[in-house]
């Protein structure tokens, strides 16, 4: 990636090691979104914040680059998102803090190791749950969605609690409708006229809200990683799974 | 507390609700304390931030008050220790922000369901285990100590690694010297010449780690409650443990 060689997703990609989704924000508003994300920790669970202009996460890759070693980056100015690039050297800026967001890629192989298959489609869906706000940041949760069987259902719930910063155990199974996930119009996915015979959908707090919070307000400059083009760190995933 | 009734330790008290240690300062020192705690969970386990002037934690106790709700408090000007109060209502000023950090003492209970006896005595010490810097604060990790067999280590090696926002499984065990502790010195409890036959010292991340990491930058005022004062949440013990 940091040689542009790869520049495709990273789903299922480099597995047995976390995947974080990125968001680069100026000094200026680093300090309430922290907060946002303490207060929001399924959605928004911190693994790593850069200190102000250094592009290293030191606690999750210490040898890696944020402005560099991603294979695509998705950039908004004043809410406005631009082109797609492979390098954000020249967006970064002497006061940009990156934050690294525990993203639930990295429990599709721990799930599959339980007798979970990877999931042919996740989905991401707008609900009308409310997230804690922080100063300027608020907004509804955004969520993944799964099909899974009840039997499978339950091995997830057991196993993805043990992933805290991963997002930890579901928010929700089953009705879409009780907290206002309208499967017709997904953010990503084919849109779903009805839920097959035999599984329920079940819900995750997904790392996508943190993005869309920090939307809404507009920042001057907001950089994150491209849907699906995440950072890949140095911690196996093992290391966050709590006995 | 907030009636002035009960002035004394939190020690023990209010089975099965999540108390915390307490530390406020002037918003200027936010920022970098809210990275130093999240770059260290293990000894800064943030529960809650309040917003800047606001009394409230209004994810752990919506309807305290954290000037007066704890039973007592250690007050710092520039470092210096003055005279414990019961009551902080004339130190809390517009841009104070307080931070709730978990605190070991929830999980003695849990361990005690699960058949070790409560700890006769808990140490307090210093080790030179360096945490990570962040900005302003620096300094090396303090430590609890408690004695235990064998069999109850393997029992709370499992049982605390649930408990994450309460500092989870133990730093270290056995030999104090290879986390550079000294038994003779302790911050808190008797000084150890001799570690008794058939117990192994085992020991946890500690809440006075932030602390004495603030003290150091000494800031203009920093109110902490006084040791073995905490707070108590409103959240039960087990809301924090993860399946």
């Amino acid at each position: 990636m940091r040689n542009g060689e790869w520049t495709g997703p990273t789903v299922y990609k480099v597995p047995g090691f976390v995947q974080t989704n990125l968001v680069v924000l100026p000094q200026a508003d680093a300090y309430d979104f922290v907060v946002y994300c303490q207060r929001n920790p399924k959605p928004c669970p911190l693994i790593d914040i850069t200190d102000p202009g250094d592009p290293t996460p030191r606690v999750a890759a210490p040898e890696a680059d944020l402005r560099t070693d991603l294979p695509q980056y998705a950039v908004y100015r004043k809410g406005v998102r631009e082109k797609n690039v492979t390098d954000i050297r020249d967006f970064w800026r002497k006061d940009s803090v990156g934050f690294l967001i525990g993203s639930s890629l990295s429990f599709d192989d721990a799930l599959e190791k339980a007798g979970v298959p990877k999931s042919k489609d996740v989905w991401v869906l707008n609900t009308t749950i409310p997230s804690r706000p922080a100063g300027k940041f608020k907004g509804p949760v955004v969520v993944t969605m799964r099909w899974m069987t009840p039997a499978q259902a339950v091995i997830a719930c057991q196993l993805t609690g043990r992933f805290p910063y991963n997002h930890g155990a579901p928010l929700h199974m089953g009705d879409p409708a009780a907290i206002g996930a309208d499967l017709e119009n997904p953010i990503v996915g084919e849109p779903v006229k009805k839920i097959p015979d035999g599984v329920m959908p079940v819900f995750w707090a997904c790392g996508v809200t943190p993005q869309r919070v920090a939307l809404e307000m507009k920042p001057e400059l907001m950089i994150t990683h491209a849907p699906g083009h995440a950072f890949i760190t140095d911690i196996r995933v093992e290391q966050f799974c709590l006995p």
